[in-house]
């Protein structure tokens, strides 16, 4: 296909220049232009192919930017990126100083909310949409949720108060039935039958005070034109129901909506993806994780497995093939997770709850009030903890150890290889009397074999790795790996010690005592927030028992992380085993000019 | 009347044994029982008044604890705790050392799920009804919820799940139509059609997939006891709506039914009010809030207020009568609220979010992803914050601090009385550029003359209060009080310096520097938790400064804490000016010693 259309848009005013016939091939070629470069580029692909038509629809009849478009999420904006102005830089999607994978403020006035968590949009929307009313502006308000997100109790917070306002509000629910998994619950079953026809008209979101409208073909471009120039004439609330396809266009896209929702790199022209290396690698933690809850499930019946929308994500999907009565996903609802969690947990069951790290924050209230009050044996698997890379500053799952430290009762494990994830979780499940957290970051170990025979882990023990002179380095989690590497390419190996101290939470005050008594100066080392994390948690220990040692504290600097590789993003935090060595060496130069 | 029957009866086992007509006498006598306590001891009384027919007939129909009954919020459940086992300590309801508020599992079998928030008691009970099903078990499981708190989005998140499970569970709406202030949102407005009989039968509720009966007079006994009895033998997820009266049976507390949420001390005969005082004493943070916003608001109309459904607590409704349309009650959505402040702040207003401490957590997400991490200003007013008494652990405001501080951009600003919470949400509205959360305490503070002239804050100043020789005491917030009084009552008042930091974050680092070098010793003091809070940012800018000094940290210990008063609870984590004078006399010993 030529990109005749395309090659001539930078802006939505380029497109508004073409006449509605005309608009079918620029989806073609804007549908190619995305494959093409998601191709060889990577990022996510299935969305933003299912709303191509939209995003032109929306384009072309409303005036963007002054009327005000939020994508929920984020991963079906790419059409809206190149349509608005990021055409030419739109390889350097998801790349260090590149553009963003998700709609940015900061990035373009096109985008007019950040977003990258679901369910934000109806509110963020509604905001900008009384906004307008309070200062006489006659704009219009567009929020594209699809149906996973529009399930989440948040989305459900700003559709109860929308209803009740006289807002210049439109929600499009763009109904595809995934998200990046299939959809669930019982909305998703209400939906379905509307689209069978088998609910009548007067539904829920009319129920809610919305102008319900649909559902139509949403990729039928001149319907969705003709039904959005009606729609910009309609006051108030109004509610427009549209069915796509996720990956439309791209047959194996559709064949495998899970998939291609983010497939890495694959065949532009036939969409098939590499083979798979038959090499031996390490396994990703998320399969560590789901092998084990497999494991130790198929020996005792009382463990359950939760995710809030995350079976694949989460590799939680093996237990829920394996074991389905036991393995639950709830949808996009971590406050539900958790409080469900907590209530079989009165009940004798070990629930082991996974959520991604930056989505436990949806949760904190139920963290703290309904598990950790309770002091209730709730075993949450924070997946996807430290920085997760590409995704960015959404996702970066570095504020957990500072939120979660505060919370009474709650043990805190970072595990620092395959294995440990392994062995806590088998810990966890003989029987705990408190709550445990633990979180493991996003992709590969080091290990090869990790499925060793199972051993219990004494809760609030650290272990020495190494021992040394001058310098202890205190570690937690994965970047132990770092560490070693660090302490390998120094000269003076014998004056450092590195520990893996596993547990933020309780401290294991013993082996610090001794540390503390011994060395000269320590580093505390973390993939998370310094502030609040780890290192104030060593601090507090050295006051409280007047040691006077230097610490330098490594990890996450207060600001918010940008995207990039994980690799990348650890050299500009200076976690990477060169900046981590330069600290070693700095401080004993220090300490020898001391 | 005479207490004929709840004289015999100490457990549901006893009411079991009453004939049905002789219930609504029970009721009766149960009524008066909970006004004749609540008017000496205080408490919550509009909400339990309204359920007593409900809490009858459930213990009497359903075999409680076997039976699991979890009361949403637990305002209403004092009629629950009077019918099991906590009649005769019912008068020390809400006291140090006496019964919760609220349910709690460690007070009693029969509190299946301790509570104190709202929208937990559909998630809470269906994991427990789950696990009965895993287990084989035919217990039946009941969350009993108002219509406010069924708004909230974590309950539609437990009914979007509940709804595709055939797990035993009851989902009880008690629908009087207000909370704490009268409920608000569509689903509210179109409950109100259901109750008309204007909306047909298929509503959203059954569009849920549960089954639904109702609405029924939810005073009614014999309805009640025939409609639960049915129930008990329809399997799956079943939905019963019950119109009731908040306050029912006592005149003043119907008609005035915000009062008489928790009404302090009336008379229990006439249900009259005691008259207000008329000497002059300090008002209320929340009053000064709500007549500072107005003040500003008049003159500066870009300025906005929000509260989750706390018009009266917050007092946001002197707002809400003044200036109707830039004052938004949007119920029980803290998430919503915040999101939509952002939304709003994107567009150049100004939105005060006022959001208790504690409810706070129910928005984590929402402040780091959506505003925090846009950077907009968006100024957050944590009422509640510290110890808040009698309401105890499921509501203290203590964790702020640490869950707030990791996160970048935000300013942290603590007022030490009225007039600087007075001038904070005066600088603020003059335009920031950054997000700012504000957080002061629950009552009364000391100062009668606080409408003073405005004035504005420089952001990330702290006050010197009194120079001193020795020790920097360091504090936060109106815990500074308590500081000057322990100063007064020492002998060597010329020892101890103190000093008022205001904010958390910035920190005043040249006042620091200042303090660092010139004393001998830090105490910091705060009313939150000491983990990741005010102290651990100290200890943190100390070791970065390589200050070596011995810093005491006074603060909320690393546990829950129960109910009793401020001051009690004070006492009990030496914050009170007795406490403090004896931590600077044992440093000063120290010091002398050393």
């Amino acid at each position: 296909m030529k990109n005749e259309f395309l090659k001539h848009i930078n802006l939505p005013a380029d497109l508004r220049q073409l006449k509605p016939e005309e608009l079918p091939q620029l989806a073609q070629e804007l549908r190619s232009f995305i494959i093409n470069i998601v191709a060889t580029k990577e990022g996510h692909l299935g969305a933003s192919l299912g709303v191509v038509e939209l995003t032109i629809a929306l384009h072309y009849v409303f005036n963007t930017p002054e009327d005000q478009l939020i994508w929920d999420v984020g991963h079906q904006a790419y059409g809206h990126k190149i349509l608005t102005g990021r055409k030419d830089i739109f390889d350097s999607n998801r790349q260090l100083k590149g553009i963003s994978g998700f709609p940015k403020r900061s990035e373009s006035h096109y985008d007019a909310f950040g977003v990258g968590h679901s369910s934000t949009s109806i509110s963020a929307a509604l905001g900008m949409a009384i906004a307008s009313q309070l200062k006489g502006e006659n704009k219009h308000h567009i929020a594209v949720i699809g149906d996973a997100s529009i399930a989440s109790g948040m989305a459900f917070e700003g559709l109860n108060h929308a209803g009740v306002t006289n807002a210049n509000l439109l929600v499009i629910l763009n109904d595809n039935a995934i998200g990046i998994d299939p959809s669930v619950g019982a909305l998703k079953q209400y939906l379905t039958n509307v689209k069978k026809g088998t609910e009548k008209q007067d539904n829920i979101f009319e129920a809610l005070n919305f102008n319900y409208s649909g559902p139509i073909d949403g990729h039928d471009l001149p319907l969705l034109l003709s039904e959005l120039k009606r729609l910009k004439t309609v006051k108030g609330p109004k509610f427009l129901h549209i069915i796509t396809t996720k990956g439309k266009g791209l047959k194996q896209a559709e064949l495998d909506q899970v998939k291609y929702h983010a497939p890495g790199k694959f065949d532009a022209k036939t969409g098939e993806l590499p083979l798979k290396s038959k090499e031996k690698i390490p396994p990703k933690f998320q399969d560590v994780f789901g092998e084990t809850i497999v494991e130790l499930a198929l020996k005792n019946d009382t463990i359950i497995g939760i995710t809030p929308a995350m079976p694949t994500g989460s590799s939680l999907k093996y237990m829920m093939e394996t074991i389905p009565n036991r393995a639950f996903d709830v949808g996009i609802a971590e406050q539900h997770a958790v409080t469900l969690a907590a209530g079989m947990a009165t009940q004798g069951l070990i629930p082991f709850c996974n959520i991604y790290s930056t989505f436990l924050q949806r949760a904190y209230d139920q963290v703290i009030h309904d598990v950790a009050l309770q002091n209730l044996p709730v075993i949450f698997c924070l997946d996807r903890a430290g920085l997760v890379g590409e995704d960015g500053a959404t996702h970066h799952g570095v504020f957990d150890i500072a939120y979660l430290n505060c919370v009474p009762n709650l043990v805190i494990f970072v595990p620092s290889n395959a294995i440990a994830l392994r062995n806590i979780m088998y810990t966890a499940q003989l029987g705990i009397d408190f709550p445990l957290a633990i979180r493991y970051p996003r992709g590969r170990g080091q290990l090869l074999d990790w499925k060793m025979p199972f051993e219990t882990i004494d809760i609030g023990k650290g272990l020495c790795i190494k021992q040394g002179t001058d310098i202890a380095i205190l570690s937690i989690g994965t970047l132990l790996k770092n560490v070693a590497d660090a302490i390998d390419l120094l000269d003076q190996k014998e004056a450092v010690g590195y520990y893996d101290m596993q547990f933020v939470k309780p401290l294991d005050e013993v082996l610090l005592h001794d540390i503390f008594s011994t060395y000269k100066a320590i580093i505390t080392i973390e993939d998370g927030t310094v502030v609040g994390g780890f290192a104030s948690v060593i601090l507090a220990f050295a006051n409280a028992n007047n040691y006077k040692q230097s610490i330098t504290t490594l990890g996450i600097e207060d600001k918010f992380i940008e995207h990039g590789t994980v690799n990348q993003l650890q050299h500009l935090q200076h976690l990477d085993s060169f900046s981590i060595k330069k600290s070693i060496e700095d401080l004993l130069f220090v300490l020898k000019d001391g």
